[in-house]
């Protein structure tokens, strides 16, 4: 049996009595924190563009909620404006190893499937899990060589959002091997917009949440699939990676829960500034030392993080500073936070964190890229204006899940997000907040929101 | 400037002035062909999936028509439904350097924007085009490298069906740029669908028409793509080619017309075939030989036509066995032709194919391979019953450029697709011919067919 066919026979099999209750909740958080995500970017470009296109060649009405706008579509559009919507304001989650956002992806796409087709929230919870099982396995499986060209939330989210509709359309094993090869075939998405400050990010998410969800359908409707997109000769990673460990997609299947591995986001940035960020604030905190004091500081780093954020010089954009490690450690320094409102009030426009940036340099490390992806080290070095050298480390950075953060805290982010863009008042951020922590228990997620 | 901007400058200034009348004429042939195609698969699998997803996800009713069913829907889904349909049969028009299908992917999402806003004939055929000129030189730059693992048509297709559709919105140079970084980016489509006879060659051009489509449309709004994103150090060709030669993005712009060297194809199976086809059939034709008096057929090939053709053995489906030489050179050898009507009658249940096909190898042969793909030669040796060898070379396919179909050839391929799938009578069939070679004076493509 292939690596592939026990991942679908495993995707298959999978039932909600399985699932320890830590994963169903951890899964509810999760989908909170993906719904933050959402509501946070509402009205900000480019998702009106995504807004208009789904009102222009979708119904005017359907049975899949919009979050942004409230309205009503077909599944197709609500999972790319959904998904393009979650992954604008850099707060969404991120599984380490395989350098995957998950819930960008399998979210926006199980939710309109989910609607679409009158299912209960335990069947939501069911349908995230598989997609956040096999899309990390997946991401995991592509390996780095992968990640340095192509954006893997783009190209393996197209799968991992497939398998979550796949579940939800109770596939057995072979409509999951079908699955694979019409979603994996339409797998694309790459770094080249990051220096131009483009658009493309949200455009990767709404594609990926969208055409996974149209290779779930058409499979249930009969369409056949490559057998061994992943694996074969003219597959996925033959074509985009040359470092492949097919192992990497059947391992620990059922006995090892990948999605309680992934990380919440504090900072409103690139996940590959968190490290460096909590361990330049554990040092300023530990040392009592103020942003003026810091002459210059050195992030020992892996070399992803140099292939994403070293084509950000000086940003352009409130979006692209997300990626500029000068930027969210000016931040940190001068302001304490690198959230959603300080990125808006100080990343471009304020000279005390734009003359901190100069400041901050990135250098390959190798202890810290060996360590990688599987854990991401911040290291720092620190020479203050007094001529001091000073060294900061964290191993967990904040919302790791060894770092993680708790219903309370998820809650907060919940309720800044809803304010920052006004989405929602603290009252009825509240009440949604309820509503996840009973999402397990809602009897259909039509008309949920 | 570099090659990019000298070919987004081109696509911006083109007009419909500059375009020589044999290009007009010209496209209107290529125009019909692709109609021809898309006619020809109504009702076979998997084109009705598409409708159904369609009629499920998009609109009721719409601007653009689907060709197959009559019914109509939004810009997006027209694209998507007729791209499917036109890639069926295996009879649409392929441009030999670049190894691309340019009418495949370029006229159902040129069309369907067209109708969208109410363009002429004349802007729908400048709209075309620009699409050939621009996936032609960028299948070309991609080399042969990309299109070891990848489709080309699904994906320099998305970039094709982009430029016609921001020709038809009268895109200006930074337009084009952005377009082509947000087309780009979702570039996918992999060959691993072959070896199962799945049906992903549909799904492929599908969505390189319809996603093209999708990136016009939201550059037309404002959202931004990569700048470079064909030759950046992150973008296509660092992904997905080796060999990537960035001067054939410009070369010979606005002198030499690349859409008049699209070949039409005769046969109706994959072209790779078609060089060993035209050179058995000569030497059969020119030694007065049956099928019975020859004992094995060597052809002698260029390295893509193994890559794609030696995955399929014994072909389980009619839509394989266009991928199987030797079927394909048994229905020549036994029935003198290689038809859409010959492949069903013959190419799985007839016996005489079947022994046939066992006789035939692919040889790689290094001169034929050097010629390639600028030129696709024919070459078999024949070994007879009686022992005696001969050969059998071709040097310009039946349908190239300089052996190419005349408007009464194309108008009997016409007639003969419509036949096959019953989906227009011969009166009907004629009647359509008339409008097409009149394209260039339709006031407007709304309600065109």
């Amino acid at each position: 049996m292939s690596h592939t066919q026990a991942l679908c026979r495993f995707l298959a099999e999978l039932h909600d009595a399985q699932l320890p209750d830590a994963v169903l909740a951890r899964t509810e958080e999760l989908y909170l924190d993906w719904l933050a995500s959402a509501l946070a970017s509402q009205g900000s470009h480019p998702i009106p563009l995504f807004e208009r296109y789904a009102q222009k060649m979708g119904p005017a009405t359907g049975p899949a909620q919009i979050i942004v706008n409230g309205a009503s579509s077909s599944a197709y559009f609500a999972a790319l404006v959904n998904a393009a919507a979650s992954h604008l304001v850099e707060q969404d989650d991120l599984h380490n190893s395989s350098v995957l956002h998950p819930a960008t992806v399998v979210f926006p796409a199980a939710l309109a499937a989910a609607q679409d087709l009158g299912k209960s929230g335990r069947e939501l919870l069911l349908a995230a899990v598989a997609g956040y099982e096999a899309g990390i396995r997946i991401g995991e499986f592509m390996g780095r060589s992968h990640y340095r060209i192509f954006h893997t939330t783009a190209t393996v989210g197209t799968l991992a959002a497939a398998v979550a509709v796949g579940k939800l359309l109770d596939f057995n094993e072979e409509q999951f091997i079908n699955l694979l090869g019409s979603a994996g075939t339409q797998a694309a998405g790459l770094w080249e917009f990051l220096r131009d400050a483009a658009d493309s990010k949200q455009l990767h998410t709404a594609k990926a949440a969208a055409d996974g969800l149209l290779a779930a359908y058409l499979t249930a409707d009969g369409l056949s699939g490559a057998r061994n997109i992943l694996e074969g000769e003219q597959g996925l990673a033959a074509g985009m990676s040359s470092d492949a460990e097919p192992s990497k997609l059947s391992a620990g299947l059922g006995s090892r829960w990948a999605l309680l591995e992934t990380s919440f986001k504090f900072h409103a940035s690139c996940r590959h500034t968190h490290p460096a960020a909590d361990a330049l604030l554990g040092l300023m905190q530990r040392e009592g030392l103020g942003a003026a004091e810091i002459a210059k500081v050195e992030t020992r780093v892996y070399q992803g993080a140099i292939d994403v954020l070293g084509r950000v010089m000086v940003p352009a954009t409130v979006h692209q500073a997300k990626f500029s490690m000068g930027t969210v450690l000016g931040l940190i320094a001068v302001h304490g936070k690198a959230g959603l409102t300080e990125f808006h009030q100080w990343a471009l426009g304020d000279p005390a964190v734009a003359a901190f940036r100069d400041k901050v340099s990135m250098t390959f490390d190798r202890a810290v890229d060996d360590a990688y992806p599987q854990r991401w080290l911040g290291r720092v070095t620190v020479t203050c204006v007094d001529g001091r050298t000073l060294h900061g480390a964290v191993d967990e950075p904040k919302g790791d899940p060894g770092n993680t953060l708790d219903r309370g805290q998820l809650a907060d982010k919940f309720q800044r997000l809803c304010q920052f863009s006004g989405a929602r008042t603290p009252a009825q951020a509240s009440a949604l907040i309820e509503k996840v922590w009973n999402l397990r228990s809602a009897v259909s997620m039509a008309h949920w929101l």
